[in-house]
């Protein structure tokens, strides 16, 4: 037999103690700790450290939003796979993401638009969506950051983190233009992010709010 | 307006451009470059470029099992909603995942092991997937690595990348065991790997064989 840990549990709890030792002495705000840990886990990469910033009281203010049952817009699927459905159903909240919708498609070719932003503006519109978690498309975050600009309801979160080398982390500091709005965000600066990076930002929140395994 | 890159295969090719740029001296093989370069691509990190292991011409006989249509298992949702759809229906392919089956939940139970030993062996028996692609959890990649030292049928390709801070490396360092049988892999040295790189890695692969898009 191979001698290895074999309990999800067991192996969460080592991890974050592994990841606690090689931070050394880099202390986060108590809020923000579980967050960055997450990320980290989930990452396997000690630069989100440094790259995540919580802009206007983003962990409270999301918290409430998720108590709320509010839901989640995400520019990708791979968002909705990453997040935790057991500690949605327990918040009852969905994760939506449109840019496969009919109309979606059917709008962005004729504007000649990404999916993305059309998807974005949909989701704006939704009374039911307060909270938007993007890990993907630079397009996406600025729509959002413009429709906001323009007079759209204020969102209660916004998870800024796509990925890449073209026009995320210009897509990211743009929502520097949010300042006067008091917008709650969590961005991860630079190239880095990704779905999976948002999903242990979520997952860590929602974790904070109970978790029944 | 915004001045941003709005059309996926002009990012796609300046991120390309700019990778290249950035590795600077690197120079990979011709067969493995794409691969490579589309895991920095997918994880803005260029770490992967000295991370990534290819053995026993993985990466050509892993193509001939694509064209020939075998199916890939992978142990993780995520890596299904990371591949390329239409590159999948290209060459008739589907990737499977069984930790939600209810006949794996059972047995895992029964048995004291988790989903995704349990799930692994399910996926072994079945003649039509050779390509296993392991993005998470050690305790598959670990039985699949002994599944074929007890005379299961040779894969065509494992790509080993399970990511983390407990057993993850040590399950990918174990495919070292399988030296003896010429099976090819695709390995992520260390803690890092994951759905995305995952995804990646069968991404590059899958459009090595034709993109219509």
């Amino acid at each position: 037999m191979r001698d290895y840990v074999n309990e999800p549990h067991e192996i969460e709890k080592k991890s974050f103690e592994i990841i606690g030792r090689e931070l050394g002495g880099i202390k986060f705000p108590e809020e923000t700790d579980s967050i960055v840990k997450r990320v980290i886990h989930t990452t396997a990469d000690f630069e989100y450290a440094r790259l995540i910033e919580f802009k206007n009281n983003a962990v409270a203010r999301g918290l409430n939003a998720l108590k709320a049952g509010k839901h989640i817009y995400a520019d990708t699927g791979m968002i909705k796979a990453a997040v935790n459905n057991r500690a949605l159903a327990m918040q009852h909240i969905d994760v939506l993401n449109f840019v496969h919708d009919d109309d979606v498609i059917a709008e962005a070719k004729k504007r000649g638009v990404t999916r993305s932003t059309v998807a974005m503006e949909k989701a704006v519109n939704r009374e039911d969506v307060s909270i938007f978690a993007i890990g993907n498309a630079p397009t996406a975050l600025y729509r959002l950051i413009d429709l906001i600009k323009d007079g759209a309801p204020k969102p209660d979160l916004i998870v800024g983190a796509p990925i890449g080398f073209v026009g995320a982390a210009e897509s990211k500091a743009a929502l520097d233009e949010l300042d006067p709005y008091d917008i709650p965000y969590i961005r991860i600066n630079g190239r880095k992010g990704g779905s999976p990076v948002v999903g242990a930002i979520l997952n860590a929140m929602l974790y904070k709010l109970g978790r029944d395994w």
